[in-house]
C-alpha cells in the first residue's frame, strides 16, 4: 500500500473508531467495541508501515521534514485511536454504565448498529441505491467491512455482498427492521407493508 | 451545568475537533487549527468539571463504581481532544506539508471552512431551511459558535445571526461561495444568478 492510501486509511478508520467507541459506551453495545478493537490493531500495523515506508523515502534533510510531518499525523492517527480504543475496553471489560449514559443516549438518538448479510438476505446483491435504506428504515450505512477490508462513506453504487459485516447509524427503531432484513427474517417488501399499515 | 449536559458537549467538541483537526492538516488551514485549540481548552475544563461534580455526587461504593465509569469516558473523550490538538499543533506552528497531503485531501473532496456572518451578510437572520445551503452551494452547516457556546448538528428551524462564527464541510468551490455570502460581498440572488448561467 501506498504512504497515501495508508494515510487516507489511517484518517478514515481513526474517524470511524471514535463514532464506533462512543456509540458503544453510551448503548453498552459489545458489538461495536469489538469493532474498534479490530480497527485498532489496523491502525496501530499501518502507523508501523508509514514509519517504515518514510525512513526508506528519505533522501534528503529537505526530504525528511516533509517526512516528519506525516510521521506526526500518522501518530496522532495513533493516539485518536487509542483514546477510541479506551472507550471500547470499557464496555468490553463490562462497566457500571452511569445512568448518565441512557439519557445522553435518548437526547443523541442515533445509533450505530452492525449487522451480518446473510446469503438469503434481501440486501445480498443490490447496490445502495436500489435499497434506498435510508428512506426505507431511517438507517444509514457508514462503512462496510469485507473479510479483511473496509469500505468506507459507500455511495449508491456500492454492491452489499452475502457475508458482509454493514455499520449503520440511525435509530433504534431502524436498527431492528435492519437485522432482521440482514438475517433474511424478513424482506423489503415485508418492511413496505408494515409502513403502509403505520400509515393507515 | 449537569453531568449530562457535559458529557454530551464532550462527545461533539471531542469529534468535532477530529474532524477539524484533519480538515487543519490536510488543507493546511490555520482557521481550522485554530478552532480546534479553542475546543480543547473548553474540553479540558470540562473534563475538570465532571470530576469534581462526580466527587460531590458519590455517597457509596455503588455510586462510586458507576461515576469511575463516567470519569473514564470522560478521560477518553480528554484523550481524543488532546490527539486532535497535536494534530492542529502541527498547523500553527507552521509546519512543511509531505506532498501525499494535497493528494489525500483531492481524493477526500470534503473541506472545512470557517466563515464569519456580517451584518449586511444576506445570512444573517434567516433559518438554514429558508437559505437551502446545501442545495445552493454544496456546503453543509455543521456547528455554529455564537460568542462563547456551541450549537452542533443544526437543523432547518436553526437561526443565523450576525457574528455568528459557522464551520461548515462541503467543497472547495462552494467555500468561496460561502466566504462571499458571509461577508456580504455576494447575495443568495447572486448566487442563483451565476448558478442559472452555468447551466446554459
Amino acid at each position: 500500500m501506498s504512504i497515501k492510501n495508508i494515510l487516507i486509511e489511517m484518517k478514515n478508520m481513526s474517524e470511524l473508531m471514535v463514532d464506533l467507541a462512543y456509540s458503544a459506551v453510551l448503548f453498552n453495545s459489545k458489538d461495536a467495541a469489538e469493532e474498534v478493537l479490530k480497527l485498532e490493531n489496523k491502525v496501530n500495523s499501518m502507523n508501523y508501515e508509514i514509519k517504515k515506508e518514510s525512513l526508506v523515502a528519505a533522501r534528503s534533510y529537505e526530504d525528511a521534514e516533509k517526512l516528519t510531518a506525516l510521521l506526526e499525523v500518522a501518530e496522532a492517527a495513533e493516539s485518536i485511536a487509542n483514546a477510541a480504543k479506551d472507550l471500547a475496553d470499557l464496555v468490553i471489560t463490562g462497566f457500571k454504565p452511569h445512568p448518565v449514559f441512557k439519557m445522553v443516549m435518548s437526547e443523541s438518538d442515533k445509533m450505530i448498529v452492525r449487522v451480518s448479510v446473510e446469503l438469503d438476505s434481501d440486501l445480498a446483491n443490490k447496490t445502495l441505491g436500489e435499497l434506498l435504506l435510508v428512506n426505507r428504515t431511517g438507517m444509514r450505512v457508514i462503512a462496510i467491512r469485507r473479510g479483511d477490508s473496509w469500505i468506507y462513506g459507500p455511495d449508491k453504487n456500492t454492491l452489499i455482498l452475502p457475508d458482509d459485516t454493514l455499520l449503520l447509524k440511525g435509530t433504534e427503531a431502524g436498527a431492528d427492521l435492519l437485522e432482521k432484513l440482514a438475517s433474511g427474517a424478513c424482506s423489503l417488501e415485508d418492511i413496505s407493508d408494515e409502513l403502509e399499515e403505520d400509515e393507515d
